[in-house]
């Protein structure tokens, strides 16, 4: 997969692409992340990437002529790859799981991130393919949103994660948020695991899990029960806690 | 405001600090930002900060000691505040703007950020206050998730935003999306701004933009129109759209 990042913060995404599991699927070759100041493609002495917008108003706004630029040699340099053009807003489709999913089927994703007061209208209309919030809140800019973005779509390409990021067990990857996990020592200044789990019975310990899993997810996230297909043992559970509310 | 963040990837972070608005924060000594690596806190000779899961199952979790004796130091450098402990998770609750707004107003915010199949449940159990997830997407780790909120609660603090990066007519912060935004050329390789924004006439200008708010919000995220205050020209509107869907 290749990863085209635009933006006007280049040095923003160095902490990532040069540490853990991306650094990791960089040197393999599972993905090549590329990332272009796209202030280079702004036309004139100065580079200028914003302008004042129409209509009056308070902040400035990024030009489409820059970023329409950029966007085409990165797609020059790919030519037999048809990208998705994906911009990261507030207003775009919120990123979930099995968007993440999708993305990590495609070959080449160019990312276009945003900065001040939001983009020229044309940007979303005629170049774009994908728009995409990553959630109800305000950011600075697009890139951290980028970065979550390659960070769920590069861990889940082939030959990734290894055992010690096992995505097997994932919340919303089985549908349920997950159980309590515990670790050594038992005991940790008077705070103890549940002795079930030093039981060694694994019928009763995949038992436990079902239910600390199910009841989190109940408690929290009742939401993701709706279309959950329940067992009849994960019934007769919900049965009781909703007696006892 | 003071931020501590602890992870085992502290240079994932140099980027986002070292740059844009977060970067002339610290420079302006609106937020100070210090990246703690909790490795160093593991007790014995080879600082382990995972091990393997009670119970059976994959992956590895994080121990309850490196990172209890992590925050227990982070405090003790600030002794006057009591952080708010923010644990980095899926299951938490879901980050949003008026979160954001709340840890805006905190002295002291802790990010412990995880790795792995997930953390000792006694961490959660004793020594976090807020446990949160920014959306419904598995990452590799906490950190970016920790640069998300980071990045949304700066921005808010006392003179950091200038006018370039105003924060008035936010996404959210009006209850709406925003209308589209166009800047020069008018005429953009045959691609054209709405002549309306070219009239210079503020109250036609003013009412195409409260109408393509409403309409984007209504097309794109019906869910925020629920508790909105609509005016009756709003009703109107709507009425409209909805007849003609």
């Amino acid at each position: 997969m290749k990863i085209d990042i635009l933006s006007i913060f280049p040095d923003m995404f160095s902490g990532v692409t040069g540490n853990s599991i991306i650094k990791k699927a960089i040197e393999n070759e599972r993905v090549a992340v590329e990332v272009t100041d796209f202030r280079e493609y702004a036309e004139g002495k100065h580079h200028i990437v914003d302008d004042y917008p129409y209509g009056g108003g308070a902040g400035m706004l990024l030009k489409a002529q820059p970023i329409f630029d950029a966007v085409a040699a990165v797609k020059e340099k790919q030519p037999e790859t048809k990208p998705r053009v994906i911009l990261m807003d507030p207003a775009g489709k919120r990123f979930d799981q099995k968007m993440a999913e999708e993305f990590a089927e495609e070959e080449h994703l160019v990312f276009i991130c945003g900065h001040y007061e939001g983009y020229d209208e044309r940007i979303r209309e005629h170049l774009v393919t994908d728009e995409v919030s990553i959630g109800d809140y305000i950011l600075t800019g697009g890139e951290i949103g980028a970065m979550i973005v390659m960070d769920s779509v590069i861990r889940l390409l082939p030959g990734v994660l290894g055992n010690k990021d096992s995505a097997v067990t994932d919340s919303f990857s089985t549908g349920l948020l997950e159980h309590p996990h515990y670790t050594r020592p038992a005991d940790f200044r008077g705070m103890k695991v549940p002795d079930i789990l030093l039981s060694g019975n694994h019928a009763w310990i995949e038992e436990w899990r079902d239910k600390e899993s199910l009841k989190r997810t109940y408690e929290r996230r009742p939401d993701l029960l709706k279309n959950y297909p329940l067992t009849d043992k994960q019934k007769t559970w919900l049965k009781e806690w909703s007696k006892s509310k």
